[in-house]
């Protein structure tokens, strides 16, 4: 094991630091969130700081960069109340890293990367039709974080879900759709099933559950 | 693609409504957390939303679910501002998985499980030895969440990373340390390089940067 205090870090250039402190705290869910500004013009980005906050009310949280580093998603989520997310997958990576260069307000990422954005059940934003698991969120409150950066905490109204993947207990087996994760700045990576477990208590060993 | 409405998931029982949303949002970094209690006996939680604040300083949080589900991590953290994370490897998913068993407070988890506390650089909280990335952290603040979790934000001061790991750009391929994510309340899987892209621009094509 090699040791590294918080004075080594910050020894480093920028870029290492980034690299080693965005790596470290482990893989993460990646997936593009598409928004609309108040002109109209949609909007994707690529987010992977995605937490589970609870299932009733099902609520899920992102966080979302300092306004001068990534201005538009949470921009737009304030004007419009509402967003989607959606879940990227092996076929369509490439585009979906693109959706993280700094195009200008009013670009429509959709066209640039040449995703399809996919309205339904009237929702009025747009999700990613290439993806296969697919949320339909409204927002409920944006907290700020002591670095400049938000908490985007938002409420499940719809999921998409394809029917591979889904079990008759409610688990997602997300191997099925190849949904992604992300690590540091710039690696994707896929999943393989290893083990489920049944519930743990203290008095005894837990059993398998099979995918 | 399956469609499901909020007032579908509200019709369900909660464990089908729990696994469901919690797999939803996609696979998650998991981690053992370790702290210490009053009476100077050590605990292990299973953590799986972890979320990285920043780089500079180096922040990350993670949640913690309300206090009658989860109290003795958060009450530890409180009472010595101090805790450690710890990857979880397929060598010992089973044993971490076990920590997520309501044992009683008081009870240390390492003993129970079967890891092994290790104390390093007067830290005074133990990391896993058998964990090939541990996170040495201090407490910066804990924010409730609405839902009655809590966000608890913490500021890197150790990490100790297994060497194969570590590229000399700071990226950590923890693909080499075998390092899991979870996915919903019980299942485990392994990680796969997939692709690692160069600094997207909108005016160019990203290129490929080898693992």
């Amino acid at each position: 094991m090699k040791h590294f205090t918080i004075s080594d870090l910050k020894a480093w250039d920028r870029f290492k630091r980034a690299n080693f402190v965005n790596s470290l705290s482990g893989f993460r869910p990646v997936s593009l969130i598409a928004s609309i500004n108040e002109m109209g013009v949609s909007n994707l980005g690529v987010f992977s700081n995605i937490v589970h906050l609870g299932a009733d009310p099902a609520l899920i949280a992102f966080i979302n960069r300092p306004r001068e580093a990534a201005p538009h998603t949470i921009q737009n989520i304030e004007v419009r109340g509402k967003y989607t997310i959606n879940h990227i997958h092996p076929a369509f990576v490439e585009k979906a890293h693109q959706c993280s260069a700094k195009y200008p307000d009013g670009v429509n990422e959709f066209h640039e990367v040449g995703l399809t954005p996919d309205y339904k059940d009237d929702f009025n934003i747009p999700y990613v039709a290439e993806s296969m698991v697919q949320m339909g969120m409204e927002l409920s409150e944006i907290i700020p974080m002591q670095n400049g950066t938000f908490l985007v905490v938002g409420s499940l109204v719809h999921a998409y879900v394809n029917e591979a993947a889904l079990g008759g207990d409610g688990f997602i087996n997300l191997a099925k759709t190849s949904s992604m994760v992300s690590l540091g700045l710039d690696a994707y990576y896929e999943v393989n099933p290893f083990q489920r477990f049944t519930y743990a208590k203290p008095d005894k060993e837990s059993g398998i559950i099979p995918f």
